[in-house]
């Protein structure tokens, strides 16, 4: 069981930014947030993309613009962010090939109630608790 | 975020022969299950040696031989079976490319923590409770 490689690079993101010394004013790009966390910039772009969509990032523009967080990060938690990042719902896929035991599985419905269960426990944290993390806090400078 | 194909199989195996009239005695070949869920021989294989070696089925030899469930359902929790099958333990890949954040990372804590809930969560039901199911009842005869 993981996350979506795009769930964990929309957690990047935000953390990176809510480590930032002024968190609400401090702006990273999309090919500066790629490059950070190695991935290709198409990729980062479908990111930044949905964060915004959800109301997490907001745009600056002129210079020194780019991405930065919509809201205090004491106000964004985990499990919510999660809950809007994981988009492919289904933990299990009772189609591909369809079961001959899925028609009122007993199954999913438990499965169901230990998804919620771990984005209820992800909700205990927010942005701010898991951005303060040691290594954030002495996070190397940032390409240009 | 998706249970893995090889715990899906594990859990849809167990459940069939949880559901069957006199769950201790009935049995399944590996060539039968392979049939039933529509998966390669070769991959139930690997699903049912590991179930076997984890104490969940025993084989049964001769004549109607094959697997069959090691312990009565009810003794058997779906998280304690997932924690066994979900052998890919880390739910977010730090090192894949090697992420800057990582060091004493609290997401990663609170990640595991979480996973810990789910499996919480899914050990209120046993095996016995999720082969209830009327699907489950009613299922379709076996291929020979």
């Amino acid at each position: 069981m993981q996350l979506t490689r795009f769930s964990d690079l929309s957690l990047r993101v935000l953390m990176y930014l809510a480590s930032r010394d002024e968190p609400l004013l401090a702006t990273v790009t999309v090919r500066q947030a790629s490059s950070l966390f190695n991935v290709p910039y198409t990729h980062m772009v479908k990111v930044v993309h949905n964060l915004g969509r959800e109301g997490l990032l907001a745009t600056s523009k002129g210079r020194g613009g780019g991405v930065r967080l919509a809201r205090p990060a004491a106000q964004i938690r985990i499990g919510d962010v999660l809950r809007r990042t994981e988009t492919n719902k289904a933990i299990i896929d009772c189609f591909a090939p369809a079961c001959p035991l899925r028609r009122n599985c007993l199954l999913k419905e438990a499965l169901d109630r230990a998804y919620d269960a771990f984005f209820e426990e992800m909700n205990r944290c927010t942005l701010a608790d898991v951005a303060r993390s040691p290594a954030l806090q002495s996070l190397v400078s940032l390409p240009a």
